[in-house]
């Protein structure tokens, strides 16, 4: 029963609306636990992963979520899309909307561009990313982890590290927990944090916290977020080297040992082993970074649920 | 009940099988419109996108036309395919058949490939799209949105502008349109018109007309299809510039207003918006460009079924 | 009732466990052939296509042998993986085991990548293809297709002819014939022999024999495989030219005449035709390169259900 036809990011969500997201997923992550994972709740939907970035993880989560819940899915890659003929954003979009699509999951380069299609389209868009603006599914999913570990999203300090800059991730992870009242320490290197983040800390009151310090943002963390380095996303050099960045916030046991004792690592994937988080830590006790990944079939499969399918026959 | 194994052109087809595809199609558009949009009538059938040429329009079209059927179906991109190793066209259609193929679509550079495949497969071969020859579910959709607000397909004006040489929607939808006995005007710069035009025209009595005057092609013309410029195709430069070629062959505001006062604007996809057709006028009143995308579901969800499914268990 | 999790290779089965694929694949073949070619038996599974070298024979080939079982199947190739972002293989497996996938069909340039994964899943790792290594799907739909036309495994003289050093279609095959007691001839130009085969030599006592006569391996024959000539494999250039190499180990109708009255010919395509086998002898009555490529579907449905299927609800 959300109010939106679409899911474009988590700033215009309420705690609400996430928190009927979040319970929904627990049923969903019972579903993928079963011998036969699948419900009929989305046959005969068509569901549409309109990717202009590669994303195997994010493309796979959406289709197999899709696929458990009986929808019909398509996978449009850019690399075969109209769009090498010249072709519009919006007019692929408009295209999929005149098949009768019911959702389009879109990842693009562009900034807002999930926004634009909504105006357009009866069928419902889910942003998977859209330049370095939101990735709204991530930071559900990583809400739903965390949650599923600390019982709650309130009242927990949260360190995000690593590439502030290029990162939508870190931008919807910070609206959702800020929102909950959470504390988010944003750390990274002077170069990796954006320009416009003194703004976002005045609208975030007190919750949000910037460091250039690695040891500060960790120190007594409920939480670890480390963001991955996008080596194909940066165009210019932004550090000097691999084993300079992984010297200054690489995430190491030696680090880890300053946070919480129940502390929580999480890292939305792919990671580069040895440059933003060592090995041992990644596969290391605290680590719930495949926790995370479960957690995003079953949070996809609410967000599709609730879109498409929770409003019986009549829709 | 179409007595053909396939549908590889428009150009043998006749008239009553033609319509009765369209008869069929109507039905299934209704499909298309429900909250569940799946019928059974293609369970357990298996059918190949194989598609030489990158398309996402014409494949995504078959892909949801054949799921909504609950067919099973499988892409088959030239990037992927085996031809990178050598293999002959005919080695992969026939290793497709001995996989038990109901339908291969296809889609290939070459003139007369379906035809060809159709000879050595007891899949059903459609196609979807062959070189400069044949393109017959875009003619058939065509047909289909023209009969939907027209109320029929003879004795109308239409005029098809633009890369008539490079195209096989021009040609398919001339097949077509001339049997129906509707005076087809094609129009095009010099350097873009077939040289076995003149040949055709004899072929189809008093029903199909040259011109290089777009004025002449649209005056109290019915309908208006407007060809998309095929940058990709041109392997010569065909007119001096974008610019001079809008001039002369684009479809601005202006020019429509020299059609039939309910005269419909329609164009295969993916429009080139400044091109061939200006942008007020692809999303203008009399465009009927995104009703085409809906019936080319419909359309081929009947070619689909008329060819695999009509017989019966006995098939 | 296999009692593997994975199926890595065919070294390390037992006769009765290929028989029982084999077998199992007899009932499978029968459903390829109804109108209704689906039965319900992986209904609610997840099977991924983990393609790191493209294949559109053997991808395709699992991608319907999964949908007719009514598995989920989602393709994963290498153009769009995250392994371009840096991802480990291994983060990749155990990625998709975290979505809760059922089976990974995987194929790798790395051999023994398939082994490593199987170690670090829950889910079944079927071996699709790993560098010179193994390719076991492909080495029991060979010995599927022979055992319908000679009625047996044992006790045959069977010649596997070509780039020998580069193909893991040799090497499975190998394995599974001489543990049946047939005699398995290798022959290739001396520089297509790898180093270590006098070593398998050893291994398989007298079953597995070594020339580089075309005649020696032909001569009363009861099966002729040909290899596929892999230009896309060879770093260096093995063979002067394809005319000479088509004259030393091409199959032409003069070579099959010396075999057995009732040989058969096979290829695991895709066919270099001209290169390694004439296209008269390919399209010939011996040839039951087709009949391969259908047994590959029925194998292959038998394998995924015995994984994963046959266990009942409670797996």
């Amino acid at each position: 029963m959300l109010k939106h036809k679409d899911l474009l990011g988590i700033e215009n969500l309420t705690c609400d609306e996430i928190l009927e997201i979040l319970t929904t997923a627990e049923s969903f992550q019972e579903v993928s636990s079963r011998p036969i994972k699948k419900v009929p709740a989305l046959r005969g939907k068509t569901v549409i992963n309109l990717f202009f970035e590669a994303s195997t993880r994010t493309r796979t989560s959406f289709e197999i979520a899709g696929k458990r819940l009986s929808a019909d899915v398509v996978n449009i890659s850019s690399a075969t899309s109209s769009v090498s003929k010249g072709e519009t954003l919006i007019d692929t979009a408009k295209t999929l909307d005149a098949m009768a699509a019911d959702c389009v999951v879109v990842r693009h380069a562009a900034s807002g561009a999930p926004l634009t299609l909504s105006k357009l389209t009866k069928a419902s868009i889910v942003n998977a990313g859209d330049g370095a603006h939101e990735h709204p599914t991530q930071a559900l999913l990583d809400a739903y982890t965390i949650r599923q570990r600390k019982g709650r999203l309130d009242n927990l300090k949260i360190a995000i590290i690593g590439d502030i800059t290029h990162s939508r991730v870190a931008r919807s992870n910070l609206h959702l927990l800020t929102k909950f009242k959470s504390h988010v320490w944003l750390c990274s290197a002077p170069t990796l944090m954006p320009v416009e983040i003194a703004g976002m800390v005045r609208d975030n009151g007190s919750y949000l916290h910037l460091t250039h310090s690695m040891a500060e943002a960790v120190a007594n963390a409920d939480v670890i977020m480390m963001l991955r380095v996008q080596f194909e996303r940066m165009s210019e050099s932004f550090f000097p080297s691999v084993r300079e960045y992984f010297r200054y916030y690489g995430l190491t046991r030696q680090r880890v040992e300053t946070a919480k004792p129940d502390v929580i690592i999480m890292h939305p994937g792919p990671m580069n082993r040895g440059v933003e988080i060592a090995s041992d830590v990644a596969d290391g006790p605290y680590s719930v970074i495949l926790d995370q990944v479960s957690s995003g079939v079953a949070v996809r499969m609410a967000i599709l649920y609730l879109l498409l399918g929770a409003h019986g026959s009549s829709d």
